[in-house]
Formats: structure tokens, C-alpha cells, sequence
């Protein structure tokens, strides 16, 4: 289920398969053109009853409910950069990590299966649209990361992202469980430890903004 | 109200005047050296009952009753910069704010009325105990930068922030609201407009996440 205008309005430019929508009449209106280009089922309703429906009850223009896309791995073309999120727990910090991916033109994340669901409507709500664009596929990490030759992880104990060498033919990047960091199993993997390095006094950084903070020192270079 | 083993811990360690720590019996063992010298009144209870008292469910070791700092201006040092928030409405996104500042060395944060309530059991806890270190002053923020000079504040359309020049004498960084970005009024107030260079196609980051990689910034140069 997605919820609020903007996000339903970036469902409908998606390649989701959509089952309903559920709009105020001006909501409707304004995407007419697309609805009835995709066939898609489209119900008129009060902001009232849509904050009703919703799990929020506020920004209530519009609802829908799209079938989840099956868990495959995306396309990884030479160059890229792929995330790679270790149990990321937290529904709203799996969303705006998924933002802030698709921000600086990360298009593919690979998720622990402990990592929350993508599909929680807090994780949807949180991506402001961006789970239209970027794709999570679950998978045990350390299976993925085995064939995986260029595999940065950020650690409190790295090399210091701002003169980290970036591989020109892509690679991954790891981010840990926001209490733990990265696994044991998982640190196995990383070929690169990489840190952000610290002014003040905080012990640590909340995963959603190291994984920013790390994006935004790549995108410096590549 | 200070909830959890570790916001406990950096309560303790601070200037806040403390009126009663509630922990588990081993929670008030390890920290018994310093609830004597401060005279805090200590009662022991089961984690089942710190879980019924608390707002959270996990990770309940201790809680605490602590007195809220007066609204007083923070010292500002010549050098120093300061984090300025333009109703930053979500108290989780504040929270990770205080945190982050901390991390980058930052000690005052002046916000506007509308902001988040600082002493809000989600900021305090996605502090992650910040909030003991990082002083929140509450101010009209027209009335507080109408008299600096140095104004830097966070845009869609701004100059790169890495390539900004930032003053070595310190300065000001506004950050704007979750939807509407900063305000008109505070625009005004800004000297120089920066912005964080997009790869990809969301249509911004969080505010949160656009506090951490402009101080990021900041600190490669200062």
C-alpha cells in the first residue's frame, strides 16, 4: 500500500504493477491521463475516509495498493555502486536510505534478511517516492559478497573516507545494523574499511547519515 | 524524561540536574560512584517495570527525571559555527540532528519556535545521548540572524557546498523545514545559498540527512 499524493503520483510513472487507486476527486482529476492509460482501478473518496484507510492521517489525497515486485537481483552494470545494507532494523531508516541512494544515482541495494521490510508503509512514507526507482533485493550477505572482489565497509576504525580511492569500475559499499555496525560474518567480506572521520564527541552516527555522508565522499570522485 | 541504559549514562556524565534515576539493580551498581557524589536519588525496579514506565519498549536498563535547562543564548565562540533549524517539524529527525551536530563538533543549535521540542522522548532518544552535549535555543530566527553576517543555508538551487568558502571566523548554517525548506523570512537572512549536488533523481534529501553532509563539507575545510 502506498499513501500520499506524492508518492502515488510517482507509483503511477513506475513500472509497478497497480491494482487500485483511491483519490480525493481533485487528486483523480489531475492524473487522469495516466490512470486510464494503465487501466488502472480508480475509486473517489473523502480526505476523511482516506485518513481512515491510511496508516497516517496526514497528506491524504490519495492511496493505492501495488503488487510487490518478486525479490530478483538487479541489474549491475560495470561502474556501479551498489549499497549493501547489514539488518538495518528500523522501517523509516531502510526509507530514507533509500532516498538518499536514489539522490546520488544509487539504483540497486542488497539487504540482510533481518534488514526491515521494504514494503512497510513507513519505509514507502520515508523514501518520498524513491522506492519507485531504486531496487532492494534480499539476500544472505555473505553469499552475495563472496563473488564480490571490491567491497568497502564503513567501520569507527577505517581509513578515512575523504581520501578513500574509489574503484572506477564500481563496487559495494556496507553499511552496518544501526546498534552493532557490520557482522562478523559480513566484515569477512569487506575489502575496504573505510571511516568518516569525527570533530566532536558522539560515539557514532545514525546509519541512514553515515550512509549519506559515505554516498556524498563517492560522488566527490565518481 | 531520560530513557535507556546508555542516555542514562551520558545524563549522568553532564551538568543536567538530576532528580531520580530508576535502573535495574545492576544498571545502579555500575554507575553507583557517581549517583552518590551527585546525591541523585536511585530506585531499583525490574526491566519489566522500567518497560511499563518508559515510552519504549527495549533496551530498558535505567530511566531518568532530570529538569529541563532554562532557553538561554549558548556562548558562541569567535570560530565556532551554528546550526540554525527553520521549524524542523519531526522530533526523530531532530534527535538525529543533535546527534550529528555532535559528531561534527557542534555545540549550539538555535531553533525556531515551530521546531520539535528538544526534551521530546523521540529527540532525546535518537540523540543517543547528544542531547547532553549539544545546547537547543529556542528564537525568532529573523531577530537572531539579523545580526550575523555569515549566514550559510541549505537550497535546492545554491552554489556546491564543495566548493563553498566557508569563513574561518565561523558562521551560521540554516537548515529548513521537512517539506517547505526555509522560510522567506529567514531566506532573507542568508548570505550565501548552498547546495548538496544530486546524482541521481530523488527531489531532495531529509533534513536530517542535509544537515550531516553540509557539516561533512564544513569540516574538510574547517
Amino acid at each position: 500500500m502506498v499513501e500520499g499524493a506524492k508518492s502515488v503520483a510517482e507509483l503511477l510513472a513506475s513500472d509497478f504493477v497497480i491494482e487500485t487507486v483511491v483519490g480525493t476527486d481533485v487528486f483523480l482529476a489531475s492524473h487522469a491521463k495516466v490512470l486510464s492509460e494503465r487501466g488502472v482501478e480508480a475509486l473517489a473518496a473523502s480526505e476523511l475516509e482516506l485518513a481512515a484507510a491510511g496508516s497516517y492521517q496526514t497528506n491524504q489525497a490519495a492511496l493505492a495498493v501495488a503488487r510487490m515486485r518478486p525479490n530478483q537481483l538487479p541489474q549491475i552494470a560495470s561502474g556501479d555502486y551498489v549499497l549493501v545494507l547489514d539488518d538495518i532494523r528500523d522501517p523509516g531508516n531502510l526509507g530514507t536510505i533509500v532516498r538518499t541512494a536514489d539522490w546520488y544515482g544509487i539504483a540497486a541495494i542488497i539487504a540482510s534478511p533481518e534488514t526491515a521490510d521494504f514494503y512497510n508503509p513507513k519505509t514507502i512514507a520515508a523514501s518520498m517516492g524513491s522506492f519507485a526507482r531504486v531496487q532492494v533485493y534480499y539476500a544472505a550477505l555473505p553469499d552475495f559478497l563472496s563473488s564480490r572482489h571490491v567491497v568497502y565497509g564503513a567501520f569507527l576504525d577505517g581509513t578515512d573516507v575523504r581520501t578513500t580511492h574509489w574503484n572506477t569500475a564500481g563496487g559495494c559499499i556496507v553499511i552496518g545494523n544501526e546498534a552493532n555496525g557490520i557482522s562478523t560474518d559480513v566484515a569477512r567480506c569487506v575489502s575496504h574499511r573505510i571511516t568518516i572521520p569525527r570533530t566532536g564527541r558522539a560515539e557514532s552516527l545514525n546509519a541512514a547519515i553515515a550512509t549519506a555522508v559515505v554516498l556524498d565522499n563517492l560522488r566527490r570522485s565518481l
